[in-house]
This record gives structure tokens, C-alpha cells and sequence, in this order.
């Protein structure tokens, strides 16, 4: 219904408009505890900007010590996929609150993880600190006091930077190899049937994102209406509850024809219409993954690779797949909780439960592996990259911590359009906190 | 008015039914925080009951490393006295939630245990798991692929067992020689005047209960409406908050010829209108318990026998009682805490405050000595007992734990029912993890 | 609205009642979390109270262990100012609630510290415990029995030495060179506006009250709109965060003159109708503080003198002031946390954080100083004084503590009422657990 009412008002301002005028809107994305995490339960942002010249978002986070990138990244890489195109932020903080007061250099360092997820620009909520209502403590550019203060100074050297990359920057895109799977249907469901108190399906997509995040492994977010499985080599499916038999035979498929799927808990337990299957679980994908279950169970004090396994488990019968992991249990050691199967010429893994981000990271280091997927660095280090217009890459590095961090430059000689210094393959590239390069590869 | 209306209700049914047809209802028990939890505060199950063929319960408990049998072990004292007449467990649980899957073997020792009260049979919620709305994850008998897995197989092998325990426990029956006194009134009251934030009125019963199941001590649950109590040897009030004069005066009787009386705080306070009584309290019961009282306090650093003293102290002025414990605390240390005194042929105890399982262990220890009842085994070992319509005894002995246990037969030469054992009196039992034998005593 | 309505009913009263007859009225503080605690913020005490003949207050706190005199001496500190009189505590607790049953003495040093404060005399809620409905357990005088017992006793005790202290007390009065300023306005605005979830506008004021009144440094609470401020000698504004120009130019005025001036943070944020001032923050303050701040900042691990700033950091940039503490942290450790600075004749300090109350205090000795007022005895030793009507000085001094407590005699020649010991000055006057002495000096 969102959707079609966004797609009614396109069209009455499409009649009205100039053709150098644009149509967007600005998506947000689901709000909890206090930022932007995960999906949007009130709308499918897939559905939503199809009437849309391009799409737009608006991404608060963590700030000052818990400052990640992460749901910078997220935003990202949830939005460019929804046209295949580049996107604008909206809004994101500049001062906002006081636990968003930004250190200095982050504001900078934001900026250009912006950009790094393919953002043609940003704008800040707001411009001057309001001085009545309810947001008069969302802080903007400006304090109360509307003079220049160290915020505006700040922002002031991000356009002065933005100026220095646009002509680099106009154009560029990113692909990626990777799909992470998301679903409002099985968002709706795990709040219905909840896999634990205080664990929503965002928390399983955000475990899985973050874990990707972590490796540097770039991916799309896309919703599971709009994946092509073909278009990815490592496809994702965190607490994909709610799937269609068209996208389990089409999961079947993309694996049998040598892609590599990683699944989590309470994938494929119901239909579209969240009618759990009458089948052995998971439905119609046991051979793909070699195992089933029939039973869940608290997992009390059982561990998995000697950590604690949370919220639920799965109690995994494998059959033909490998047992990465089984559970360390007195009752439940019998069965599997992390498994891996040849399917066809690709590879299914599934984790039982949900588990540190550790374990998560070593089955997709496997799965990269399988996929053929190189990894380097890991967080806070932070590396992405999009093709110039002129067939060029360009390698954002950042470093999303307090600490001074050295790094051998992984690529060919680059130049960063920053600072303008450049660089042999494999010579030390120095940040110092919150600092971030802008590399050209020749 | 419930009691009322499902009394219209069976007449109605009584009218239309045919001879062999019964009429039955399933009670259930305060649901709190996520289980079968003592009295039922939405209707009087005594006066409910009159109108029965025959009196149900449901029963659902904590299970894994928390399946204790107190639940069960309540629901049927408290369901088998309200006709005193076998019953019949109309719900309980098989999967259920993934917080009570059941170890293997537990399922076995739990219906082992609903025997043991007095039970005719159980029945389990429900057949299978269902595919769609709200209750899809208290699972059934199968799970939700229909086939037959673990679960079913147990409850299966159960169904054997009953086959093999039913020609010797039709028509047995559990006489026991004390009593538990509940009362609505008094669970409404302590509601209102909450003896402490986070401590109701079915804390205080489940604390004397479970403190007399550990001891392996029967008991009936009897509503104070009900309460005939030359029919027992021992009487416990936990927070009998309401008491009629008439009820008074029956325990004060009670105790004058010869019965062991057990209180505790929050007993005798007011009358059956929740009209606090305007004389010494306990009201025309000071010179039963030796002793009255003015003021409570707050325990604050309070303790009892080296213990903290919990929730609320009731600052006795012993007259002519013994002082079994004082408060330790500078300022209330001249009151006592735990009284016994003697009146008439009788001994009546008081105990002033919330305190450990062990200290009412202590006092009901010294009641069961005073009223001749015996004490051997304690729990994990539960041993309940049921009188075979052939005269013969029926023990249950149950280990509610995952420990190998071994015990010396208490009884003189007995045949576990269902392994077809014979042990001579003294010889050693041995029970696995969650075991259960069931021995006819020749 | 309150204080229109209230003068209309005194008006009605004031036509009928006779010449000897009084209008009060029993005005309650906020009740949080579970007693009497600092301003009220569904009435303007000052406002409502000029209609009446004398103001009543009503002053219930915690108790046994947690008894330390605070909300007593702020109670009567609040109500004393609002018609510069004697006031009257028309409810006070006797027994009340379990977690308030008194010590033995404590009854005693209670009713004497509200003599201290200024009141002319006390009375209980209630004379009985009740024996029905909601107030049951807020217990009297007497306890459901009716008969006497140790509290009756004792508040008959209290009587006869209120008997004794009359012929002195009548007509004594109090004058405070100290205002702590308290404002309607701002409690609301920092209830829509908080400095942080669990930190309210009382919270702050109560911190700052309380270092006063543990440092012995007696004060008038005065409504911000009832200033006036040449009264004083020390002015305190905590989260004063309306401020009118009107007040501003006040203050700013009373520092030039020669006043020494105490701030925290959020004081003079916006004008009365809690609109943010559009200039330098603090308001047209800046050059009598010598300071200014555009941004805030969540304290995160950031320390003052090496203890946690809490809730919230004004980061305040020194130009003129001392700077007496910075803010400990890698990025906030240029702003400073705590000023001092002289402007005119006088000298203003600004606390821009949450700290403890060893920070506070330690402002508040240098302020004390500064506007020459002494410091001696501190909690649990409480001195209050009051000017008799024959000009004589009348001390109490109080033990809030389980301790006995021996202190040298701070004044000239004194006799004590109640005990009826004349002690020279120096000499030691010994105070056992919870004790008072009432000392009329020659």
C-alpha cells in the first residue's frame, strides 16, 4: 500500500515537472535502539522506488568512540541496488546529540565512507540548531548561537574535499559478487514468532552484515523479490523465514549450477504467507544443505567451538553434509549445529544457531573461499571501492578507530586525490585516527 | 460467579448426557512468569469442582535443567483433594516451546510423575506442531513435517509402560496427613497489600510447597473453605492473609488437641472481608503461637540464623513462646523471628519473615518430628506413594536430576512395575539420569 | 491556573472565617522515587502561598539507615521563604511503611529537625493505622491493635520536650545568606529537553541542596521569580535553564555589586517561554563567567579531577576564566569543565557537567569563602541555628548516624533545653546514635 500510494503521487508530479527536475525520496531505515539498523518494517524500499528518478536515504549512527561505519556502509549498499544506480543521502547527523557530538576528523572520515558506497552527496540534518520544539537538541551545522563554530569548520573542509574527488567521482559505480538476502515478510514473522526475546530479525541481517562488513567483503542488499541469484557468485540468507517455492527452487538451482549459499537459523521455515512448511526442514532445500531438523531447543549451556551458542538452536540431523560443528551439549552433542554440503557444483552451509561473529566470519571465509572471493584487510580498516567513469578503480581506506594504523597498499600505484601523495604497490599507507585516503589506481 | 456459572453450565449437561458420558473441566493454575505457578487467582477451584464428575488440571512446568516435579507434584495435591478422587491431566506439555524440548527420558519421568499424584492419564498439547497463528511454536507431538521423530517415539513408549503400570493402579488412591491451606482471598489481598514488590501471595505458597515436596513430605493443597482439620496431623499457612473467625477457631481447636500448626508472616491478619482484625495480632491466636506483634519493618541488613531475612519482617514480642531465632540487626535483634510454643496437646510454630527454603525446612523438620511423621530421602529423590485398590503400596521413586543415583530401599521387598526388578528391603536402587521406578510393595 | 484557583477558595474562606481563625495549605514536594524530593512541579509554591496566612508543608523520607535529615531540612527550607514566616508541617510520617518504621530515637531527631528549619510544630499521618482500603499499610500513631506501643510512646515523649522548648522557640526566626534558586519553568524544560534519561531538573537541584546542607551552609530555596538577589550573599542556580533578560541583567548585576555566583550546567539556556537564546551560550553571562560554549557532548569515559563526568559535558571554552578543571579525555581535554572568574566586585563559578558531590562541594567551599562565610561541622553532624525572639541564638545540633559522635562545642557559652547541660565553648558534647542536643546560647 506504501508503495503504491508513493507510486500515485510520482506520477501526478512526473505530469508536472520539469525534465531536468528529479523525483526521489528519502528512504529511512528501521530505527533501534536510537539509529539506523536494518530494514524498514514500514515500507519495501525494493517496491517503493521503482517511480523513482533515483533513490535517497537517510542514515544516523553511532558516533564519537562507537563509531563504526558500519551503518554508513549498510545504508549503502542497501540502497544502491534498489535502481542499479547512485544514490543521495538525504540526511544524516552533523552535530545531532550529544552522543553523536562528533571527534574531530569524523565528520570527515563519514563523509567520504558516503561516497566509498557509491553516494553522489550528502546533506546534513540541519543547517542551524533549532532553538524551539522537539529537535532542538538534534543538533545542526550551526549551534544556537548561529555563529561559525569547530561542526561548521569541519563541513566547511568536506565541500573544499568533495570539490578535489568529484571529477574523479562523477559516474562511478560498484558491483558486487555478493547478495545478502532481505526480506519484510520474514521481518514481520520473527516478530510474530520470535527466535528469542530481544533478538529481531534485523539483529540476525545486521550479524550477518557486520561479519561481511568486518572482512571487507562488499555485497548488495537486495530483497529477496528482486535477486537475481545469477548476478552474485555468494548468496546470504540470514533468518530467511519466509520463502516462496519460486525462491527455494531458485536457491536450489543457483547452487547446483556452482554458486555458494550461506544460510543461518529459521531460513525456509515458512511460505510467502508464512504457512510452515509440512515438509522436512528446511523445506525442499535437505538436499542442498544435507541435513534436516525436527526439533529447536533452548540452548541453556551449550557451546559451539567452545562459545557459548545463543538465543536458539536448531538441532541439525546431518546427513550427507559435512559437520563443521557439532553442538557441545551433554543431550543435544548428537546433533549438527554448522554443516556443509556439495550440491551440483556449488556449496550450501548452514548455521544452527546464532553465534559470535567469529564463527559467522569463518564460514564466510570458507564461502569466499568456495567463491573464489579474495580477502585482505579486516575492520577497522576499512577498504571499498567503485569504477570511475574512466574504467579506473578507486580505493577508499579508512580507518574507523582512535589508533595510528599502518598498511601495505595491496593495489598497483595509486595516488591519493586527497592528499595527492602517491604510492608503490606494497608501501606502507599511514592513517592516523578517524583518517581516511582516496586511492586511484592508474 | 465462575463457580456459579459452570455449575448452570453441568446442569445443563447433566440433563442431556448419557450415563456412562462424564463431566469434567480443565483447571488450570496461575500462569506466572511462564509456567503452572500455584493457585489459580481467576476462579476458586474448590468451589468450582462440585459440580464434576471428576476433577482436570493442565500442567505446564520448566523442563531441561530446570524439570524439577514441583509443578507436577503441586497441580495434582492441589487437583486430587478438590473431590478427594483420582483425576485426570487434560493438558501438558511434549515439545512445546524450545525452552521445554525434553531431554530424552524426561518426557517418561514426567508422566511417571502425574501418576504418581494420582493422576488416571494425561494428555498432551497437542498432536501436532501447527502451520499457522499464534501457538505454531508450542509444538506437539510431531513436529511441524508430520513425520514421526523423537518425541512421538518416547510419548510411544509411554503408552507401553501405561499398558504394563494399569491393571495395579486403577483405582489406587494417595491418603496424606498434611495440609497446605490456600485462599483466594488472601492471594487478592496480598495483591493489594504486597507483603514486597516482586513477592505475591503464590511466591509464599510455592515457597512452603516446594520446601514439603523436597522434604518427599505429601500433602493435600486444600482451599481454607474445605479445610476439615482433624482430617490432618500438620497444618501449613504460608500468608494466610484472611481468616475467618470461624477459621480461627477451628486451628485454634486443632492446635489444643493435639495438631502441629505451621505459619508464617502475613498469617491471620484479617478477616474474611480483608477488614484488618483491631486486636492483638494474630488475631485470638497470641496465646496459640505465645507471642504477638505490632510493627514491620524492612529487612534492610537483617538476618535470620546468619542469613538474610527477605522481603518483610514481622517484629515478634515473644511472651510465652520459644524463641527459636532471633533477628540479628542492632535495633531489632530484642524481637524474634521463629517461634514454637506448646498449647494445650498441640505446638504451633511462626515464622516472621520471608526466609531460605532452609530455614522452613528447619521448622517444618521439628513439625513433621512433633506430628510423627517420618523423613528419609530428599529431593532430586522423589518418592510418592499411592495405596493400590488391593491394599498393596505403589512408590514412585523419581531422580529429578542428570546424576546416576543410588538409594537403599526404604520399603520391605518390592518389583519395579515397569523393569520387572525385584529388590529385598535395604538392597541398593540404582536410577540413570532422569530414571524413574515404580515399585509394588507385596 | 493552581495558585488563581487556590486564591479564589481563600478569598470565599476569607469572607466567613472568624479573626482568630488561619488559611493554610498543605503543599507536598515531588514525590520521587518513593518520597518527598524537591520541587513540585504541578504548583508554584510561591505563587500559591500568598493568599494564605501561614504556609504548610507535608515532608515524608526515607528512614532507619537511610535517615540523613536532607529532604527534612530541604522541606522546611522550601516552604520558610514563601511568606519569610514560621510554616507548619501538617504531615510527617510516624510508622508509615515498613521501610520507614523508625529506630528507636529517631522519631525524636526527625521532630527536632524540622524545629531547626523554622516550623512551629508537627503533626503525624496518622493517629491509627487503618483497617481497610488503599492507605492501609501507611501506618499511624497507634498500629491495627489501637493499643500503645513503642511508637505511641515515644511520639508522647516528643511532646514533652516540645513542651519544654516552646517558651524559647515561639516567635524565632531564621535568615539565610545563602539562595538556592528553583524555577517551575525550567523543571518542565528539562523534562522535555533532558540532560539525560534518569537525570531530572530535582536530580540537579537536590545535588546541589544536598552538598549545601552537608556542608552546614544554611540557604533559602527561593523561587527564581521571588529573587531577590541583594538578599544574599551566595546565589546557587543549578539547571536553571529559563532564564528571563530580567533575571540575567539580575545577576549579572548582583556579581558586579560584590555577589558570588554558582552555576552548572544548563543554566540560562533559554528565556522563560523556553525559547533558546540565539546568541553566545550562557546568555549575555559569558563575560561574568569569562566563558562561552557552542557544543555538548555525551561524557563517555571523559573524567573531571579523575572521577566520571556524568550525564552530560558543556564544552566550555575559557577566554577570561581560570580554568580550575579541564575535562580529562583525548578530544574534550582542551575544553574546559569547571570555571571561576571574577567580574566587578564579585566572582562567578560555572560547573558545566554532572559531577559528585566532592566536586561540587569544593566549588562551593571557594564560594563560601569568597562571600565570607564560615564553614565548621559537617554531615552526619548537623548544626542549624535559629534567632530567638529574645535576640538569643538557638543551636541544634543532630547525629544522622548509628554512630556516637562527639564534637567540640562551636559557640559561646550554651545550655542544652532539652537535656538541660551547660556546656562552655570548646568543650565536647558528646551525641549518641541518632541524638540531638538543642543548645541556647547566653
Amino acid at each position: 500500500m506504501a508503495a503504491d500510494y508513493l507510486r500515485w503521487q510520482a506520477g501526478i508530479v512526473g505530469e508536472l515537472k520539469r525534465d531536468d527536475q528529479f523525483i526521489t525520496q528519502n528512504f529511512d531505515f528501521e530505527w533501534w535502539p536510537d539509529h539506523s539498523y536494518g530494514p524498514q518494517s514500514g515500507i519495501n524500499h525494493f517496491e517503493a522506488a521503482q517511480c523513482l528518478t533515483f533513490a535517497s536515504c537517510d542514515i544516523y549512527h553511532p558516533s564519537q568512540d562507537e563509531l563504526t561505519g558500519m551503518e554508513i556502509a549498510y545504508g549503502g549498499d542497501a540502497t544502491r541496488p534498489l535502481l542499479h544506480a547512485p544514490y543521495l543521502v538525504m540526511e544524516t547527523q552533523s552535530q545531532a546529540f550529544k552522543q553523536w557530538t562528533p571527534y574531530p576528523g569524523q565528520l570527515r572520515l563519514q563523509a567520504m565512507a558516503h561516497l566509498a558506497s557509491g553516494a553522489m552527496g550528502i546533506a546534513y540534518w540541519n543547517l542551524f540548531s533549532l532553538h524551539n520544539s522537539a529537535e532542538s537538541y538534534w543538533k545542526g551545522v550551526l549551534s544556537h548561537d548561529l555563529e561559525e563554530g569547530r561542526i561548521a569548520r569541519e563541513i566547511g573542509a568536506i565541500g573544499a574535499d568533495f570539490a578535489k574527488l568529484s571529477p574523479h567521482l562523477a559516474g562511478a559505480t560498484k558491483h558486487s559478487r555478493v547478495a545478502l538476502v532481505i526480506d519484510n515478510h520474514s521481518q514481520s514473522a520473527l516478530r510474530w514468532f520470535a527466535i528469542d526475546p530481544g533478538c529481531s530479525y534485523n539483529d540476525l541481517v545486521m550479524w550477518a552484515y557486520s561479519c561481511l562488513y568486518e572482512l571487507n567483503v562488499e555485497c548488495d542488499v537486495v530483497d529477496v523479490e528482486a535477486l537475481v541469484p545469477s548476478d552474485y557468485d555468494l548468496i546470504v540468507t540470514p533468518g530467511l523465514y519466509c520463502a516462496s517455492q519460486q525462491v527455494i527452487d531458485g536457491l536450489r538451482a543457483f547452487v547446483e549450477k556452482g554458486g555458494v549459499l550461506v544460510s543461518t537459523l529459521r531460513s525456509f521455515v515458512s511460505d510467502e504467507n508464512v504457512t510452515i512448511w509440512r515438509t522436512r526442514a528446511p523445506h525442499d532445500l535437505t538436499y542442498v544443505f544435507g541435513m534436516l531438523y525436527q526439533e529447536i531447543a533452548k540452548p541453556g549451556t551449550t557451546t559451539v567451538a567452545g562459545k557459548p551458542a545463543q538465543r536458539m538452536i536448531e538441532l541439525l540431523i546431518a546427513d550427507d553434509a559435512e559437520v563443521l560443528e557439532r553442538y557441545e551439549h551433554r543431550y543435544w552433542g548428537e546433533y549438527a549445529a554448522l554443516t556443509a554440503n556439495s550440491f551440483g557444483k556449488g556449496r550450501a552451509y548452514y548455521l544452527a544457531t546464532v553465534g559470535t561473529k567469529d564463527l559467522l566470519k569463518s564460514v564466510l571465509r570458507r564461502a569466499c573461499a568456495d567463491a573464489g572471493i579474495g580477502l585482505a584487510h579486516e575492520w577497522p580498516l576499512v577498504v571499498r571501492s567503485l569504477r570511475a567513469a574512466d574504467g579506473s578503480s578507486i580505493h577508499f581506506a579508512m580507518n574507523f578507530s582512535a589508533d595510528v594504523r599502518g598498511f601495505a597498499n595491496p593495489f598497483g600505484e595509486v595516488t591519493d586525490l586527497l592528499g595527492g601523495k602517491a604510492y608503490e604497490a606494497g608501501q606502507t599507507i599511514d592513517l592516523h585516527d578517524w583518517d581516511v585516503v582516496v586511492l586511484k589506481e592508474a
